[in-house]
Parts: structure tokens; sequence; C-alpha cells
């Protein structure tokens, strides 16, 4: 048995499968991917990693068994899947994911080669684990997936404390204890317990906060933009491809980005957080079906007008829009009365986050400094934003938490 | 004005110079030096780094000031030093510093061409702040340096508590509010006023507890050796010079690591945590003074006689030969009924602290696994140490907290 | 200046006339009255008094002036109105507060001869502040009432918090040092600044999940009842009157309640924790308007016969039907684009609370363990409770947070 | 199975027959029974309880038998003597401890008939344990006594966090989970497993820093003396009997003392935080043994001649001699390589944690500010103090911490 010191849940065992697979270069590997990529640049002490997550994940999924009695086999699976759930991340976690996507067909749930060769593969061997049941589980296949790829799984437990922990917003501190101990399966289905309709608000709420405090911050969004971007430019023009890419730690990227010509410049703006603005951030009714529906060319050939309209290099033009609002996790399930319902059912409260989400939905265009008032002028045109103005406008104003800050 | 959310601190306000210097190529390069480097590798949270902490020093340096009635530009040029003091550091912290030194003659703490020239300079001088003065308290001249660079300075009070609050070890939380709020100036010298001779102690105590614990638990010191002889390797044999390092970040370090010959053993090694284990960990009074007294060179001498005896590549071989316990923060005055004592004369523990760390003091001798043994005999005749097979030994058994494992 | 030291806000300073009145009896008997009264038979963690409050919400006024840029008489006016705003609670807090306002038509915040006589007033006039108006603000007359007993006030700021770190339920853990710094008065009205949408959300956020989870538990409701009933009985048969009711503490009503005939089993029960349980549990649409609307006199009439018709001892059953629920603070302004908008105009989440609140509604009809089917059945008679049979049942089965406990 | 929330170990799972003991009178009297006793009112967040204390107690001896492999009927006793260990206590826990034992002979740990008869014995035999057994163990008779009772007993593991937590001083927070981890049996010893000296430490050094600046904090030691002469005055004058005081809880015991007329003042004055001062604080050098030594009957008789010869009333002069310190837990056992051996002679710390007690011990005498001088210089006098006026003194000045405060 090993014990390690973890800064959220204090003292994680570990043994058996989880600890011979937490010494594999893969799971090795998430500790130099930050677990909220570009947030740090908002929140300075949000350095976690997804290694520390996945041992948090591991650790509430082995309570979550516990409780529910679920031993043997059946369990190391899941506790394996806890512990390699992540490592199909790319660097940054799910900031250039996008990228890799479209290029690989994979995102990072998809992790077949990964587990199933190599060493990771070896370990599962050693244990009698069928490397393929694990990637199913951390793919979402079979009943006991629900329990780390679900919507009430342990994953967005450990995350939502442990992102509070370290950017010092408290929004997430949900109480991770009872939820675990009030999960139950219900013919095949993961559901909370009698009497815990707010447990399951709880969780959603603090998502629903989390969301525009931490994970969307504008600044956030802008960097992880600028990362994209200058990920892509490293794609085209060099050797290196999205599989390896996608292999690559934060370390790797954020060297290769400042090293090679095409994308040196987005690369030393990171490095010194010397960030676009927002020349535009217009509220989703403001916004065309055909922008909302853009794919990814589209989007590149919106940001190349917008550029030309404004007499500036197209590198000068990031356009930001956002998928359009889901909640899957208002569809979890809950015991009253002895019946199983879907929370958002049940839940005014749920109902109305969904409705929430879609107020806070933001499309932002981006662009240095010096072309603020050009870029967001050319693009209320470009992209017929029906803005009036009013949006092109003082979000940049100098404020108390403007300039170079934290809160910018 | 502006606000940042500090997982410690929780909201720390900026303002003018040091606001202006936070947003600097050299102090946002602290994004990326971790503040405990290889720590991390015990503690797996601990992954904060120098850019947070350089805030919480400026923060408690701002208190201080306040609570001692000190304003204007003297106020502000030690705000400046709160901000800049770690600008110096190497990637990894302190983990290569000596490798800097020994090739610069520059330690962390000299700053000065980091902080009279380029973007620094430039904006300390537009708030008519002399560098040189800064720089000045940075090295610890002058009487307010002692705020920032002596005994009961606010860059130990922030480190303890962060440490803390990251690594999840406890010992490190000190009352640093009432600390800060405690201090005064006697005659020049900052003291802790009357009634605080406890308060003082515990600061002392904190540090002594988390030592063992945290910053010399031995698998940090292992992969520190191994990043050290990595990176002598890379300067040996690349065109990466002490100057360049110095500048570097971890992230550029240890991309440089795993891409050059010479040490991409050691990169891979420190990536995937396959470090080496101890062959030998002796106490002082089994330590001959020719070795507790070798310099640089003559411990690297002492390394190829031991690999040359066990028959193995000079590279499976690192000797780790600590200095001698010092303990400046034994002499902090404290104020006793009126008058300015020395806290190791009042206090019968620190007095005692003062052996304690000779007690706990260890040299190691480290090596992959398989040539344990052999290396292990080889040290201990090369090295004369007095140990009767003792010391070579079972310090790598499998126990509660042995194989893989953060505490291995 | 003196230094408190707070369970919650670490270090707090005090001085003048807050720091005096501080040592007055009224402010001493705080100590002893529990901030949430019963609610500590729920949470047995949660003993923490109206005295720590008092400091904490004085501590929030204070830097809320500070950010306001208020001083001088007016903020001293505000912050002797902070430490004093709970003196007129009664014993248990809010727990027998309408038994004392029936009686004496007083109200917790009617502090007019606690505040305008003896200690406090004498010690007030010594700092030359007009002992009407600190009465008035904590009345809530004025504009800086607002931040004192507003709908925005740092009183609910401090409770949330607290009451977070107390029982361990973490949802009331909102971001006060934001809240604060964030606070503006725009025309007369304390507004939350540009920006703070989400912040007042939060806000309101964390009082409706701390609400059924803590505040309204049923088990602190349930002893909440029994406690009033035995108040009320000794009101009824011994010399002790309402006004002298009004200036006990929890100590002296605690053995009171235990010394009389008439309150002695009430007296025990909550001493040993031998509560009654829950016969009804309805919900709004379940309970008729003439029910809802009963005044006090129609309530104890109905006990009566509820009691008489299941032949039971008219102790033996006691109906608790809770106001209408209303949000007060869902009036609360926020600076949006430069105006100031009411929160519930804005914000999609803060009106689906409003409609949440009357969801999470419930009557109760409590009786000991042996009647409770006897009870629950004639209550269902006389109450003309919609419910066949479905209410009355096995709210009080064994499950998993059943039996004697906490969560009971 | 009943989880209960805690403010400090957040969910405990209680079942079998110590959920069955928590609903016992004995037991829930201790909610009402004040872990620190008068340390609330040097620390006013210190309102936690011993009940809460002794659901934590049975927490970590639950882990603890967990982890040491014991279950069945021995684990049952253990646990049941952890929830009961404190069920002896007198009202204010230590505070009026002495002045029981020495009119009834019995200490808090004397728990034979609150085990053997009444509820909690029929509660144990349900659940076939002995009695007689579990009065034992709380007694420290047996080998498993000593998880309990012991040198190394999660009593103090407990009560050292949740005094940190609830007092906001943070000394106390050692690292529980890993002192639980480690604890083994030796040869009949409980003794913490090998590599664990600094933890042994830690928790020697915690308890020596939470000891001057909270158990010992003069303003403490001044009420409860205050408390013990009212209580005296109480059981002298009233009919009420030690036996029966020993079975109050705070609240009676803090509406006797301000009933009765012989205490009333003494009641008075502790309700409202009127406190006498110290006349003279003096260390154990200038004590002379005869004073050292004195029992209660000449202690009392020294006040008579202090008070006399200074002119005031006896009740008016209140002398408290602490008993002269020993440190049990420095015996403590550690395992180092291989061989069981004391801590004290392991350590050199907790050697010096040895002196340092008699360095900080005081003798104090206090009395009303108004006769401060006039005691002083009589107790001085009296008791042949050898100070030289230097300890009658200015240790009242108003200083940082000074006037009403809680550091007063």
């Amino acid at each position: 048995m090993t014990t390690i010191k973890d800064s959220v849940h204090d003292h994680i065992e570990v043994e058996g499968v989880a600890a011979d697979l937490l010494d594999t270069p893969p799971v090795q590997r998430l500790r130099r991917i930050k677990q909220l990529g570009t947030v740090a640049l908002v929140y300075p002490s949000a350095n976690h990693t997804r290694f520390e997550h996945s041992l948090g994940v591991f650790h509430l999924a082995d309570r979550a068994l516990d409780h529910l009695g679920i031993a043997g086999q059946r369990a190391d699976r899941v506790r394996a899947a806890a512990v390699l759930h992540d490592v199909g991340h790319s660097p940054y976690s799910h900031n250039v994911e996008g990228v890799v996507a479209r290029r690989t067909g994979k995102e990072h749930d998809d992790v077949d080669e990964l587990v199933t060769e190599g060493r990771v593969a070896a370990v599962l061997d050693d244990h009698d684990i069928d490397p393929e049941e694990v990637a199913a589980l951390i793919r979402g296949d079979g009943e006991l997936a629900q329990l780390v790829a679900g919507e009430l799984d342990v994953d967005r437990m450990d995350y939502l404390v442990r992102d509070a922990h370290h950017t010092g917003v408290p929004y997430g501190t949900i109480d991770h204890g009872r939820l675990v101990r009030e999960l139950t399966f219900i013919d095949g289905d993961l559901v909370l317990d009698e009497g815990n309709v707010q447990t399951a608000e709880s969780l959603l709420l603090a998502r629903a906060l989390m969301n525009p405090t931490v994970y969307s911050h504008h600044v956030a969004r802008i960097s992880k933009s600028m990362l994209r971007r200058g990920t892509e430019a490293l794609l085209n023009t060099t050797e290196i491809d999205a599989e390896q890419l996608r292999r690559m730690d934060d370390h790797e990227l954020s060297v290769a980005l400042r090293t090679h010509d095409a994308s040196r410049e987005f690369g030393r703006r990171l490095a010194e957080r010397d960030l676009y603005k927002r020349a535009v951030w217009a509220e989703m009714g403001d916004v065309s079906d055909a922008l909302l529906d853009a794919d990814h060319d589209e989007i590149r050939e919106f940001e190349r007008e917008v550029a030309e309209d404004a007499g500036v290099d197209s590198d000068a033009v990031i356009l930001d829009v956002p998928g359009k609002p889901s909640m899957r996790e208002s569809t979890t399930g809950v015991l009253v009365g002895g019946e199983v319902r879907r929370l958002d059912e049940q839940s005014t409260l749920v109902r109305a986050l969904q409705v929430a989400q879609r107020e806070q939905w933001r499309l932002g265009v981006y662009a240095p400094e010096p072309h603020l008032e050009a870029v967001g002028h050319a693009a209320e045109r470009v992209l017929g934003l029906e803005t009036d103005g009013a949006l092109i406008s003082d979000v940049n104003t100098p404020g108390r938490y403007a300039s170079l800050t934290e809160f910018e």
C-alpha cells in the first residue's frame, strides 16, 4: 500500500493495479499538463495538473465503489479507468483538443492505443485486466462507466473542489463526501439516493458559478484562442504533426511555440502575458445563425474577411465562437419517493440553469490593443452583428479589475 | 488598483510600481518556475510557482509596511524589491542554482543586470525609483532589506504557508497575520515586539518540521541531484552556457534535457519518475571531514572512484553531500522586557533546533536500482564510511511508504 | 488597537467605540446565545455564537466602509451599529423570537431601550455618538443602514461563511472578500459594481442551498418548535415574563425549562435530544389557504383539535406552519452597463430561486414516536390535507440518515 | 449507519454500539460542556464542546482500529470507550475538576458509576459489552487503552486539530491522518512505525506551542481561577454538593453562580468578562519550594494572608500555582531501525521541550484592577518572591494586545 499526500483529499491510499499504473510514462506525463490550461493566466495559483486530478478521481472512485459494495475485478477495472481517464489529453488539457481532433479524429477520451499498447497494457495484463474493457469504460461504455464518465461521475466531483482550492474561487466547494456516499444503482442507472435533490442541485450550481468566473473567464478564453492559433501555425509550418502534438506535454508545446518562426509571436505573447483584448463581446441574440453554426473553416474565413476589412494582418484577428451550451448533467437521476426522476423535471433551479447558460454565452473577437477599434468595427460589419456599436466598446476600459490584471 | 485572487492570501491588491512590474517579462517568467522544483515528485500537488509566491511576498511586505507606518518612496522601493526578489532564480528554483553559480559567480539574489536593464529598469524609472537601490534591497543591503531578505523576512512567512497549502503537509501553517503585525524596528534592527518569543519559535519550528518532510525529503534530493547532473552534462556538451541556462524557465530546461544526447537519459528518468535510489544514507558522525569539506571537483572525483570500484558507468553514481547546517534565523531579535534579545539566547527550543539540524543531516549516495548493492559497498570502501554495512542497507526495502510512491 | 483572533476572518482589529462597546454587558451576553439555536442538534459543531458573528459583521462593515471611502463619525455610527445589531436577540436567536414578539411587540431589531440606556448609551456618549441614530441604523433607517440591515448587508455575508465553517456544510462559502470590495452607492442605493451579476447570484444561491440543508432542516425545525412550546408554557405558568425572557441567555432559558414543572418535559427532551418526529410533512399545494394564513391562536386551536381527534395529550401535537417564502434580496441592485438593475430582472437563476423556495416549503406536524400514526391520521382529517395518506408516511422509516442521527 | 457532519473530520460514520451510546443522556450532556472552558473568553470562536470532540475521538479510534486490523468485540469496546471517555467531566471541562476531585476523590476519567449504571450500561449490555471493561479502558487499563488514554492516544490528536480549527490558532494543525496510519503495536506497546520520529515530534511541538498561546493563556487562567473560586463558594454555602456539581452542565453552573449570593459577583464578572488582572506573574526560579509544593488549604491560607496584608477583602486575591510541568508523551515509543526507542532518548527537540515547559511556567496572583498594586506588593512580601518589584509591574500596561481584549 502506498500513501500519497494530496492537497485536496489529504491522504490517498493506492495499491494493486492503480499503484502500478501511476508508474507508467503516459500517467507520469500528466504531471506536466495543467488541469486548467490558460486559466493560470487569470488565477495565478491554478497550476494544478491532470496527474493530481487523476489521483483524486481514483480516490473518489475507490470510495464510491466501496460504498456501492462493488469489489474484485469489476472494481479494479473502474480503478484503472479512473487513473487512466485523462491520459488522452493533449497539452494544455482542453485548450488545443479541437485542433487535434480535427486532424486526427480523436477526442481526449479516445485512449485506445494509449491503453492497449506499451507499458500501460503490460501493467493491465499483469493484473489480468483486459485493456479494451478499460478503454471502453473511459469512452463511457458500460454500466460502471457512469462512475468515471457519466452525468454523476467522480471526475467532476474532484475537479470542482480541486479547481476551487487552487484558484481560490470558493464556488466549486461541493460536498463531495456526501455525493460519493449517496450514489446508488437503480436498474443499471447511477442515481442519487432518496433525499438528495439539493445535493444534486448543488453540484450543478457549483459548475454554473465556476463557469463564467473560472472556466470561461474572458482572459482564459482569449489566451486559449491565441494558444490554438499558435498551435495551428506550428502544425501547418513544421514537421510536427497532430499525433505528435497529442503526445506532447505543456513544456514541449510551450517551447515549440517559442522556437518556431510561425508561432513565435504567439508563444512570446503567452509567455509574457501580453494578450489580445476584446474587440467584440456579443450575446447570443445578437449573433446570426450562420455564425453560430459555422465550422472551423468558415470561422477562419470570417477572420480573414474581418482582418481585410480592418486593414490588419490576419493573425491580428481571432474569432471565438463557443458551441451552443448543453447541460448533460441536467438529466441526472435522483430518487424521489422511491422513483427515479430526472433532475431537470424535479428542479426549478436546474431548468433555470439551462436558460442561464444561454444568457452567459458570448461571442468574442480579439485583437492586439492598437487594432481594437478597427477590428471591432470591421467585425460588426462583416459578421453582421446587431449591436449598434454598443458591444464594440468599453469592455476594456480600465476598471477596478482591468489593466494588466488577473481579473482583467 | 488591481485585485488578484490568490489561493493562500485570497485577494491581493496591487497598484503603482508593483502592478507595473508584474507585467514585465522577467516577472512573468516566474510563472514557469516551480517554487519547490523536484519536490513535486514527492508531493504531486506542489506545482505552485515563484510567481504566486512573489505576489504573496509583495502582499505581506505591503501589510508589514502599513503596520510599521512606512510610506512613500521608501515603501515603494521595498514593494518593488518584494515583487522582484526572485527574478534571479534559475529554472527549478534552488535545484540548479549551484551549477549556475559555479560557472557565473552569481547566486539567485544577484539580480543587478535583471533589475537595472530592460523593461524592469524602465518601469522603475517611470516611478522614479532607482534600480540600484532595489537591487541592493534584494541583496540584503540596507535597513529595510531586513523585511524582504532578512532573518524575519516576509519571504519565509509566505513560503512556509504556501508550501503547506500546496503539499498538504500542515507543519508550515504559521500565524503569518500575527508575525506581520508584531514586526517593529528597534535601533535599525527588525525584531518582534514584546510577548512574541513563542511567535518567533513557531516560525523556526515550522521550518524545522518542513525541512525533513518536504524540502529535504530524500526523493526530492535524489531527483534534484539527477537534475543537476543532467544539467551539467547539458552545459558541458552543448552550446547552452550558464548565463543562458540562468534565464531559462522550467519548461525550457525540461525540454532541453530530453532533447540532447548527453542529458537525455536523465531527462527521461525525471519525466517518467524513474529515479535512482539510495545506496548509502549516512549520518554526519559517520562521514570524514575530508568528505564534509570536499568541493565540487573533489566530489566528482569521489563519484568516479566509486563508479570504478563498483564497475559501473560514472553516470550511475551520484554523491550528495549537503552543506553543514546553519540557522541564521536563530539570531532573530525579540523584545523581552523592553530589551532586544537574540532568540537563541532566549529560547531553549531554538538552541535545540540547531542540534536537531545536525542530527537530521544525511549524506546520500544514489544509483539505479540494479547497481544499488555494488555502489553501496564501493562507496563504503572509497569514502571510508564507518558503517559496518549498516547504512548500505534496507533503506529501499518496500515498506508502507515504499515502492513507487510519493513518500518512497 | 485590539486584535482579536477569529476562526473565520483570522485577525480582527478593533478600536475606538467598537472596542469599548465589546466590553458592555449586552454585547458580552451574546457569547451565550448560539447563532443557530437548535441547528446544533443536527450539526454538532454548530455552537458558534452571536458574539463572534457580531465581531465578524463589525469586521466586514469596517472593510466595506474603507472601500467605500466613508470615514469619521458617519463611519463610527455604522461600526457601532454593526457591533450592536444583534443585542436585541432573545435566547436561541430566532427560535423564540416570535414568542417574545407576540407578547412585547418587539422584534430582535428593536433595540431602542438596549442602546439608548445604561452602559451602551454611556459608551456611545463618550464617543459623541447619538444612540438614537445607532438604533435607527439597526432598525434599517437611513442610507448607511443598508450596510448592516439591507439586502446586500455584511450581516448575511458573515453568517453564510461562518455557518458553513461551523456546520461543515460547504454551500455557504461565498467570496465575501469580493462582495465587500464591489459594494458601491449609486443615488443613495447600495448596489454591486459593474460585472458582478454572478457575484450577487452566488450570494443568493448560497443561502438557497443552506436553507433546506441547515437553517430549515426538519430536525432543527422540530426542536425549535419544541423549544417554543416549552417557552410558552414557562411564560404561562411562572413569574417569568416576556421582557425578562428577552434578556435571558441560552443558559438561563435551558435551565429554566428544565426547572419548572410545565416545561420540564420539553426541557428534558431537548437536553437529551429525545425529539418528536414528523407525523405529517406536506407541500404547499396540499395545504389549504385557511391553514396557510392561520394566526398563532388558530394554530394552537388546530393543535388541540388534532390532539383530541387522535386521543392524545395536547402537548403531544405540534403544528409547524412556516410563513410564506419571500426573498427580499432578489431586489438587490447590480450595475449593468452603467445602469442599476434589479437582480431578479437581470437573473434567470434568481427568479428561479423564488419558485424553488415555494417548492421547498413544508408544513410539519410533529409528535412523540408512539403517537406518530394516530396524530398523522388525525391531522389529515382535521387539517383537510389532500394527501391520500401519502404524506403521513414513511418519512421516519429508518434510512441512511435516519435513526438517532444528526441528519435524522 | 448514521453519518454525522463534523467541522473537523467532515463525515463521521457511526453504527452499532457507538451510535446507540450517542443517544444516551450522559453523552448528550457533553453538548453543553465546552471543550476549552474559559478559553472562549480569550478566543471567542472557541465554543466547541466535549460532544463533538468525543465524536472525533471515536472517528480516529475507528480509523486506527481499522489500520491496526483490530475487529470484533475488542474493537467495539474501544469504540465505546472513545465515545464515553469524557462523560466524567465536570462543567467547564478541566476548569473545576480539581474542586470536584478534592471533595469526591474522583477525576474525570473515573467513570465507573456513569458507565456501569443506567442507560449507558443498558446500551452496552444490549451489545454484549461488559461496562466494567469499558470503564477500565477509559481509566487507562489494558493494552488497547493506549489508543484512547495513552501517550499516543487519538484523544490528543483530535483535540489539537479541533482546538486549532475553533480558536483560529494554527499551531495545533498536526497531520492526524498520518499519525493514525502509523500506529502499530510492538510487544503490547503502542508505538509509531519506522520513519516517524518527526511525526512524533510534530505532535509534541504542536502541544508545546498551543500551551502558552491557548491552553494556559493568562486570561484563560485568570477566569478559570475565578470560576473555581465562585464554584467553591457555591459548594460551601448552598445545598449543591460536589457529586451534583459533577453532573451539571456549563449552563447549570453558569446560572447557579449568578443565582446564589456567595458566588453572584464571580458569576457576574465571568458573564460580563469583567476579569481580575495580574498583580504578580512570576517565573519558577523566583518561587520558593514551600509555595511550589503548597496544597489547596495552604494556598487558601496564603491568599488570606496576602489579602490581609493588602487590606482588601479575601475574595479580591487569587493565588494560582500551576503544578510542576510533566510531559508524559516524551516517553512515546518510536521504531528506529527495527527497535522501539523512547522519543526523549531519540529527539533533541523533545528533550528541549521538557526544559521549555519549565521556562514557560508562571505563578500568578490576580486581583480586581483597583487593588492591583496593593495586592502585588503584599504578595511579594507574604510569598517571599524574589522579584525586587520587577514582576509586580506593567504586565497590564495597555499594549498592542492589551485593554479589554481577547489577547488581553
